[in-house]
């Protein structure tokens, strides 16, 4: 293929999707140059469009369009209350509950030492200064923390609990009705629920 | 993420892909968006110029960006042979072992009636007038099918062998030294060599 550099080219674009190898690469390249060319353009389109206009909501963190997402502009949620998630993923799993009302704080990321990921890159320092906030309309009052049920989840929830602790303010965690060592995304609403409702 | 369409469509647009259902393309949304947007844009650009530059090699069918690519034009290769395959990736696993110095044809796919790809949907019929050519400077000799020795890379070599061999053309097959109900391009380089000399 010496002579197939854009073939080349995007075949090693596709390897920088996580788990993705090299074989499956070429096979992505090849169905979607093969089989599906307008697939490819749409890829590319969305691509572009989400770079230039996905950023992260100035409240809580999460992926937006907007300066503030929609989320937090509700008014009918109850402000006093953040629960700190790990991903917009486990965010949408909170919200398909049902169950909770309050704003969240979505740190995408957790801590994880080992791979370099301290409390800056999860955004902890905004998140003290925004439970801080002494010009806030309604103070937060408690912090739901609801990050996963893994190893670094429960030293990032860890880490949390105890800084927030330390200025007074009201923590708790999702209770254990959520299976040890699995990840929220994939946990059944039922059990999300309840662990709501349980949390302690 | 009612407010994040950009979001929403780039995760339709990943699951396009082969083998990436919807949490994977969550999760490659949330790993470019959050970590890669170099990425994201590296990719959006080998997509577009893959689709605009990528087309098929008028003599074998290959994927290249000439009208004929470099190996058909290159003149060291013997052009009385034609080894048939059916992928671009079994192609370059066939040039790998630098076993063979003939042509290639490459189906860019191989039959298989249950999904509706017939005879026309692998090229076929360009296969035929190839060998057929009367204006060929050196006539195609012998033609070596080298399909995968799965259920329908067999199927798709038993139908080209009976058309070929109607026309009087030395047709071999690549020795069962490959391991049956495996892909060529998984095979080991002595394996596919060692099956080459061997071919009946
Ligand atoms: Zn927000
Ligand atoms: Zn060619």
């Amino acid at each position: 293929m010496a002579d197939n550099h854009s073939l080349e080219n995007l075949v090693q674009a596709l390897r920088r999707l996580p788990g993705v190898g090299v074989k499956s690469a070429q096979r992505m390249a090849f169905h979607l140059l093969q089989h599906d060319r307008e697939g490819a353009q749409l890829l590319a389109g969305a691509l572009q469009a989400a770079v230039s206009e996905v950023r992260h909501c100035a409240l809580c963190h999460t992926f937006t369009e907007d300066e503030v997402c929609a989320t937090c502009r509700d008014p009918r949620r109850d402000r006093s209350q953040l629960c700190v998630v790990e991903t917009p993923a486990d965010q949408a799993a909170m919200e398909r509950t049902g169950a909770y009302k309050g704003l969240y704080f979505v740190l995408m990321g957790k801590l994880s030492p080992l791979d370099g990921v301290g409390p800056r890159d999860i955004g902890l320092d905004k998140l003290f200064d925004r439970v801080d906030d002494p010009a806030a309309e309604v103070p937060v009052r408690e912090v739901i923390l609801a990050t996963n049920f893994t190893a670094e989840g429960e030293t990032t929830a860890h880490v949390i609990a105890q800084a927030l602790k330390d200025r007074g303010l009201q923590v708790t965690r999702l209770a254990r009705g959520v299976p040890v060592g699995s990840e929220l995304e994939y946990v059944d609403l039922g059990t999300i629920a309840h662990a709501l409702v349980d949390r302690r």
